[in-house]
């Protein structure tokens, strides 16, 4: 294995590139991965790794964990332990970090289930919403996890929330929402768009079976208009009247839930 | 107004051992709140305010809350803006700070409607996910949140997470959980304990009409035996058998919705 030991090399810049820029994990289509066992799950989950990067501890103190790393890398690094800090997030580095190929899989392909369950997200920015809902998502058992305008899941901070679970989730991206919805809704889908207006259908007062696609907007600004009008449905919901809104995040795990609720 | 312009006067010293030390909340029964919005809703909200602390030019730029604030607080003050940035957690503090007596209110007193639907928190240590379902059981209308064995949720850390809904939410504590469950189910309520063990009943299978009290645990452990049994039911939330489990805020919330749920 080759040993990297200048902090300016260039695979360790760009291994930070990707970990602290939105804009070069778009260009790369690669995202960061830290710690033995987020990095396992990636090799276990049939995400691409492109770089693995070990310190000389980790593959010992985490050899199990390393093993499926190394069988599945395209490219192994060993490490110093100056270059480990450098590439962590954490105070205690474990000294194992990967760049992984990330999930392009269109919303528009063959891969959607016409009959599946599926939640959208549509400009949610905060990371911990991002890594909050994929973790729903996954346990909750939905089919996939739609992501729209610039949802930038590989964010490092969105992958600690999301628990590892953004990496076993299938997840769709999409270049323009309101034509995607509308696809869908061809396709028999039941699109729903979410809204805190009372006036919206109740999302108990909708009938879940079959094929759903909810779509849940930004924090600020909620679902675009666009995105709302190409849905069949706009859902709520229902808070009593009260004036504070839910959580992104949890209104998302209540959507979710009602979607796979039986 | 009186004016305090030195750092280690002891009521700044005060307020800021209260913001800090769980201890000191405990202790003084006050915890500390940080903002004109959040200040003036305490107020608003008959929540007892002990002592104000305003800056200057916080009086002028905010004036309609500072009114609210001044008409209710027993104690007002003055404070150099120095004094701001030593009381503020914030980069740019907006300069009005208050100490505000707990809500104390017994969950064996007679402030509990034996027909209402409650949240009861056991060893909830996160303030994120305190925060978050004390947010979550205002905006979905329970009729209340219970919290037991240090649930913090005057952290200011979890006051933030809250939007301020913990200063609106009717808040009970309780010194014995199991004691006080077993009390509650003897009044005619519904008393569950969540867990993950999918032998458990289906939250979804469970029949929500009059009161009900349902207990969320600790992060990591979950909700105590003792408590476990003092419960009528034990509830879990299905998850289509995965490994990977919810957010102890969002299980919470998915409970929450099911209490409520029409």
């Amino acid at each position: 294995m080759e040993r990297l030991t200048a902090k300016q090399n260039e695979k360790i810049k760009a291994a930070v590139s990707i970990r602290d820029s939105a804009k070069a994990r778009r260009e790369t289509g690669l995202f960061f991965l830290e710690g033995a066992r987020l990095c396992a799950d990636a090799a276990e989950n049939e995400i691409e790794i492109y770089r693995a990067f070990f310190t000389g501890k980790a593959l010992e103190k985490y050899s199990d964990y390393s093993k499926k790393i190394l069988a599945s890398a395209q490219e192994c690094y060993e490490i110093s332990e100056e270059i480990s800090s450098r590439l962590s997030d954490t105070q205690s580095p474990q000294g194992i970090f990967c760049l992984c190929k990330a999930q392009e899989k269109n919303a528009l392909g063959a891969d959607i289930r016409p009959d599946g369950k599926y939640i959208f997200l549509e400009n949610v920015q905060d990371p911990s919403n991002l890594g909050a809902v994929s973790r729903t998502a996954e346990a909750l058992g939905v089919d996939g996890m739609i992501v729209c305008g610039g949802c930038d899941i590989y964010n490092p901070k969105a992958l600690r929330a999301s628990m590892g679970s953004a990496l076993r989730l299938p997840i769709f991206t999409c270049d323009n929402a309101p034509e995607t919805l509308k696809e869908l809704g061809k396709k028999g889908m039941l699109t729903l768009a979410s809204t805190p207006d009372s006036s919206a259908v109740k999302v108990t007062d909708v009938d879940m079976v079959g094929g759903v696609v909810c779509v849940v907007g930004n924090e600020g600004n909620g679902v675009t208009r666009d995105t709302m009008s190409a849905c069949k449905v706009k859902v709520t919901i229902p808070m009593d009247g009260r004036a504070e809104s839910l959580n992104a995040s949890t209104a998302a795990a209540i959507l979710i839930w009602e979607m796979v609720r039986k």
